[in-house]
């Protein structure tokens, strides 16, 4: 198949930032792109060779833009996975697959999947909704504290909360969930697996996120993890494990805890590039967005090693502030060397919401530690008011 | 003043691959920006908020073109000079500034440049045309051999030619040119040099171009030059020297030759992105295109240190083939550590147009050096037939 500069096209669900930093690679290796997305303002609608405007999860849509493609993959999870089964059906080429997506889409059917599969996972329970899980309370069949999470459509943080007691139930909604037990935990570390088409496998570094002392968010990603080099092995083997059960085509970002007493316990995946992933392209020899092109066009992978420590803050709008946006100090950040700000392209900010990331490389990883405490001191995501 | 996802727009004039690569940061910073371009083609026609077609060369074309964008760079040096001397007369930015550009569009002026600021360059002469030149030989002025150069419009080796007797001149065109003389040198080097409005100045490290024992063709880029530090040090003085006597704005390409008793010689300059910076993308801190936009932008100057060794292959179509392009053994070159294509984008391939180039990085000198005669001898750009 010739993919470079030639009439093949690639569809492309989703035209996010991960969207954005794709269609990056496929102007880099000219690759015809179609993107869908249901926004105006999406930060992929610059790049692609058409994109096209639609709901991700209407049938119609789905199957109507994958007829015009030879290959769709996405950026996004949550998609018309009926739609992608009629075109799997119809001999379209979809990575990762529809099977791969239904396993991820819902939270407990991808905890089951790991009770299934032997793969190490925090204990947990499902419930068909809110009344449920307060039924098995009632009937001393769950214990608190616990973590609820919504079954589905949950991101970046939104769909969890740590429940202590019947007060903390007050504001959850009517929706699917499960409640999974608390596992105190040193570290929450992550684990890219890029697997081709034919089978190839490789992996990333062991990525640690390191939280904010107080405020419990993820502030650093980086890249190594300063972890044991046993904990990190045990890791990456856990990770390929998942990558096995799952068979998937693509990225797989296996996000994990280690536990105080060092097991490794799955937490989540995502079968595409990952925000535990922005670092490399800075960092490492093939990103992972070139890494998930490689691996869903079958083409051989790249070499996941790094070349330097890399460490990414993202950058989320500042509390108190909604409006245009305005990255307040950024040029002050990018006068310090090995320091890259990535500004995602959405013009208005919001309280929490990802505007961007910021990836500092350096030949030390105590060195870029200390810069990127400096950057995320110095760039404040504001408007003007 | 506020570039990212501002209402901000940036003009670039030119649209080939050097534009398309400057994009790339644009979208990465999300600058907006409008591209002007005589083809439909253009490789640059995707990531820009808008791409137009015309002339670049003509005045009313180019006038309007910048009275729609707030700062105006170039990715090609000729264009309608007039248009941009206007244009910064009524208050736009123009980086490079005109008056740089028009030093550097006509060699002869800019070897007269060379003289009158002491930088050290080959002698050479200036004819109005061919028969001027005649002239010259008739009269005892000029000697045999002499390299023979048109003062305009020439580019990639075109309109270059060493001239040892009356008859390497028959073919020659009738168009304004310089004799220069004939140097012996031992090596080809550049230094890219960025400066930014407010003054600020990095410097790449210096590249040799590494030339094929009998075609006489440039076959690798690579940084940093295998050289002597001396000498290497001389060829950075050199270039700050062009740069600050040029006074330029952005990114400034300075050719060089070192000369068998290792003197310095500037051969040519271009104000912008360059061919023998493109090793940058994946080698340095800073890729030479993010650098030029963060000096024309008036932003702190980026690290301009290697993360790894460096080595750039040129993609020129292969001779006998012309049509639908077809990059053979593409896969196999994907599959060695280090190895990045980039695919300019354009469909149809002629004998010795640029397509694309490979970037080769490793921890190694001499194994990338290896690895790229390895791509060297495995790819080529060919057309189905």
């Amino acid at each position: 198949m010739n993919y470079f500069s030639s009439d093949f096209k690639l569809g492309i669900l989703g035209g996010g930032q991960l969207g954005k930093m794709l269609l990056a690679e496929t102007r880099k290796f000219d690759i015809q792109t179609y993107v869908l997305d249901p926004s105006s303002e999406a930060p992929s609608q610059f790049g692609a060779a058409k994109f096209f405007r639609g709901n991700l999860m209407d049938f119609e849509t789905v199957y109507q833009f994958g007829k015009m493609v030879d290959l769709l993959t996405i950026e996004i999870e949550n998609v018309n996975l009926d739609a992608l089964d009629a075109l799997e059906e119809e001999g379209l080429k979809v990575y990762p697959s529809p099977k791969t997506l239904r396993l991820i889409q819902n939270k407990g059917r991808q905890k089951d999947f790991y009770v299934e599969n032997s793969i190490p996972t925090s204990a947990h329970q499902r419930f068909v909704d809110i009344n449920d899980l307060k039924k098995a309370l009632e009937n001393d069949e769950l214990e608190f504290p616990f973590v609820w999470k919504c079954a589905q459509f949950g991101y970046d943080g939104n769909g969890v909360k740590i429940v202590r007691s019947t007060m903390d139930l007050i504001d959850l909604p009517e929706v699917e969930c499960i409640a999974e037990q608390m596992v105190p935990f040193k570290n929450e570390l992550a684990v890219i697996v890029s697997r081709s088409v034919s089978g190839e496998i490789k992996t990333y570094p062991v990525v640690e996120m390191e939280f904010h002392p107080e405020a419990n968010q993820v502030e650093y990603v980086i890249c190594p993890a300063r972890i044991d080099e046993k904990v990190a092995e045990k890791a990456q083997k856990v990770a390929l494990k998942v990558s096995e059960a799952f068979n998937h085509i693509g990225l797989l970002a296996v996000e994990m805890f280690q536990t105080e007493d060092d097991e490794i316990l799955v937490n989540e995946v995502a079968p595409r590039p990952h925000n535990s992933g922005h670092y490399s392209i800075e960092a490492s020899y093939t990103s992972q967005f070139e890494q998930h092109i490689r691996a869903i066009l079958n083409l051989p992978l790249g070499n996941t090693d790094s070349k330097v420590a890399g460490i990414m803050v993202n950058l989320v709008g500042e509390e108190g502030f909604s409006g245009p946006v305005v990255y307040e100090n950024i040029e002050k950040i990018m006068a310090i060397d090995g320091v890259t700000p990535h500004i995602y392209g959405k013009r208005e900010t919001r309280p929490f919401r990802k505007m961007g990331h910021v990836t500092i490389v350096n030949e030390n990883m105590a060195a870029a530690r200390k810069i990127a405490e400096e950057v995320k001191n110095s760039i404040r995501v504001i408007s003007v008011q």
